[in-house]
């Protein structure tokens, strides 16, 4: 809400919020903004306010009027944005015919640079339903200044302070790590084992190490966007692969193999993101044998590990890692904030691997892998994951009841931390609608390698339990349907 | 020592010590192993032992017997080391004329792998002379348990382990370096500052961003390997520019403007590795005048920062951050475990830094920028580096005379971490058959691009010191003098 103060007039304030959202990508380059009463009715400001905070930022050169058509966002101001972030000409159709022409990269109005900087401050209080994680709240354990007092007390922290540490990360954790995957029927060695900057690390490192621009790429679609636009900035070519209820569409990526011989392929394969859909067990062996055949490699992204049943199937378990690089990490479960993954790959590939961490980060804190083994190592971390995971059990039925009484279909069933539903209306406006009231969404476009309109969104079970905000959703969906 | 055990030949040990130094690449892929009279020699075994183990060497497939020539390295072995982590055929020679041609990637008996991964296990008791970094009890303080302490009592350690965190770093953090830059004349406003994962992240982002595969980068030379090789597996051009004791070389530099237009220039300006040079002012103020015209952008690498007065000249204050982003880190002089380094750059790069570093790790872990905050905010970093530096002082004039003694004349003079001395003889080899008994050296051909055998090497002054170590150095080098 704009608030009337003596220090700033109610236009600067609005034209101080608009040109915010320029710079964090809310407000993408080359987008149209409100027209002047549709701005004046969402922000409950005067038409007069909305014109004189439309010519603040004309004449900051952030917007521009097109005659008959009105105001948008100039390029020079979040352009740079775009480029890094955002998926574009490098992505390939995922048909044979050809390719997506016309994609227009000047229209994104809430892109991925917007959706991950609102994890991190979100300048809001409230809830937010677009978010990719747990809030912090349900995080909270008794354990973990136990750990790291263990870590810190007397001579070790010295020790694990001032020496760089193992290059492949702490043997204890990696010790603990390869114990968690046998269980998961995961036959990984500490050896096979490599601690990252957070599992995004991981496949960062995955990603340079066995591709180089211009090289072939299938990932699954929908998809998570930062897994996207790391794949485009690095020059790669994106071969978006359907994902379905039981996985990958198999004669997409059949077809992929004959036309561009891709070199990887990238999967979520439990807990899909967004649609929560877990990889079927015939699916996996087939998949597995393509990439034998065609001789691509797998990386199992598994972010939402934690949250499902260990038996559950994953590729890298058939697979035995010769062909699959499994990847995880704590983010989503226990500590976001001490940036913890890792990756388990075939013995050929670690030391290659290995090499690649070194140039881009060296080691890794083993102060914070040491406090986390011992949290591994105790069983606290699996009795704390089962208690999230009643818990969310709890959340997910509310917030469905909720989403469903809203008027929003489920594409697919509810599982994990994400719902995937129908709107019925346009994500992308919706979005920009919501955030005027203090809602970050997540628009469906925004999990397309080749960005579209959507009627589709995700949401997270934990900020949807909340009656207010689905009132507020379909107050505004009804004015937009 | 091999020693005789029940359990393990001679034979197998030598065997395994041997692929042990294929794998880390301290053994490159095509390298001769030492004649089977010599390698007896060398380890204190009989030639039958010897023999016995090239048969197990061959048998695994590591090793080939050329006619006549010798035993040889197989590229299987360890040629993934190599393809990672040295700079290879990207190398543009320094000169005009036809590029560098008898470069043989075949032979570099110690790489950059072998002297990093040396950093970390050194698999030896003794002092490192090669080591790239302070010995660890050189770094002990009295003040980090505080600081730690600080940052994890009561609510705070969950508050700031549970949230992924400020995507540009800890706000305090920021705050702290921006005070330490404007000390340094570098006039930086917290929001000009990204905090990474060390200051070998930092490069990295900045590479990523403002460059892409086939573009030319210009590079001291001799200089830091590890940066040869991140440059290189990006599919960059490296364009060596000789530095000597006031700066880069000019004409060089105008010349590689002229020719390839690169867009970078990486200059270690103060106390540079390995040569120990500061920047002149005029020197600084010429190259800024390059890079405005030429319009490329210059990454001022300060990583021993902490070892240089603050008055002494950076092109960051004289530029403004204009053309210039400023590097440095906290690894050289406090907690090298705890990975923490920084950017400050040009206003409208900032945000495209930003985004890199969202793609690579998303965040870097606030509790230990929080408390490393605290120490810099409270003085006692800066106490503690001028400790070191008076130590080092007398370090290094041990260390000078004791080279002296040994043969070894200072081709740039002493000062830092670093001296850079010539040995006489050929610093390969010398740093296999020093390797045998137990120091890793760093060759002067490390230093360069483009790998050529030299007689120079770096050597630490805080693990030269000892009489101990030169006696062995000379003996060593008398025998192959």
């Amino acid at each position: 809400m704009l608030l009337k103060t003596t220090s700033q007039s109610l236009a600067a304030q609005l034209a101080a919020r608009l040109s915010e959202r320029m710079v964090t990508g809310l407000l993408a380059a080359g987008s149209r903004l409100p027209s002047v009463r549709q701005c004046a009715q969402q922000q409950g400001v005067s038409p007069s306010t909305v014109v004189a905070a439309y010519d603040q930022l004309q004449a900051q050169g952030l917007i521009e009027a097109q005659r008959n058509r009105g105001f948008y966002v100039r390029n020079r101001a979040a352009a740079h944005v775009n480029a890094a972030l955002t998926a574009s000409n490098s992505v390939v159709d995922s048909g044979t015919p050809a390719p997506a022409s016309g994609f227009e990269a000047q229209h994104r109005p809430v892109n991925a640079t917007a959706l991950i900087r609102g994890m991190f401050h979100s300048g809001s209080d409230k809830l937010q339903p677009g978010l990719g994680a747990f809030p912090p709240e349900w995080l909270q354990t008794s354990f973990l200044s136990a750990a790291v007092r263990r870590v810190t007390s007397g001579a070790q922290l010295q020790a694990w302070s001032l020496q760089y540490g193992e290059p492949a990360g702490d043997i204890g954790l990696r010790q603990a790590l390869s114990g968690r995957l046998n269980a998961m029927a995961i036959a990984a060695a500490p050896g096979h084992i490599v601690t990252t900057v957070g599992a995004t690390h991981a496949l960062d490192i995955i990603s340079r190490t066995l591709l180089k621009a211009g090289d072939y790429v299938m990932v699954e679609e929908p998809g998570w966007a930062i897994e996207f636009a790391r794949l485009d900035a690095l020059g790669l070519r994106i071969l978006p692969v359907p994902r379905g209820p039981d996985g990958p569409d198999q004669v997409v990526m059949a077809r992929y193999c004959e036309l561009h011989a891709p070199k990887l392929f990238v999967s979520v394969s439990v807990l899909h993101n967004p649609t929560g859909y877990c990889l079927s067990p015939s699916a996996a062996h087939r998949i597995l044998q393509l990439a034998h055949q065609q001789q691509f490699h797998i990386v199992e992204d598994d972010t939402y590990s934690h949250l499902a049943p260990e038996h559950v199937t994953r590729m890298s378990a058939l697979d035995g890692l010769q062909r699959c690089i499994y990847v995880s990490g704590f983010s989503k479960i226990l500590v976001p904030g001490w940036r913890i993954g890792y990756l388990a790959a075939p013995p050929d590939l670690v030391e290659r691997l290995l090499d690649t961490k070194l140039l881009t980060t060296l080691t890794t804190p083993a102060l914070l892998e040491k406090a986390l083994a011992w949290c591994i190592d105790q069983g606290l971390l699996r009795r704390h994951a089962q208690q999230v995971r009643t818990r969310l059990d709890q959340a997910r039925s509310r917030s469905v009841k909720l989403a469903q009484a809203a008027g929003c279909t489920f594409v697919a069933p509810a599982a994990g931390l994400f719902g995937w539903v129908d709107t019925g209306v346009d994500t992308d406006a919706l979005a920009q609608r919501m955030l005027d009231l203090g809602y970050l969404l997540a628009p469906g476009g925004l999990f397309f390698a080749n960005r579209v309109p959507s009627t589709l969104m995700r949401i997270n079970f934990c900020t949807t339990q909340d009656a207010a905000f689905w009132q507020v959703f379909s107050q505004v969906r009804g004015q937009m349907g």
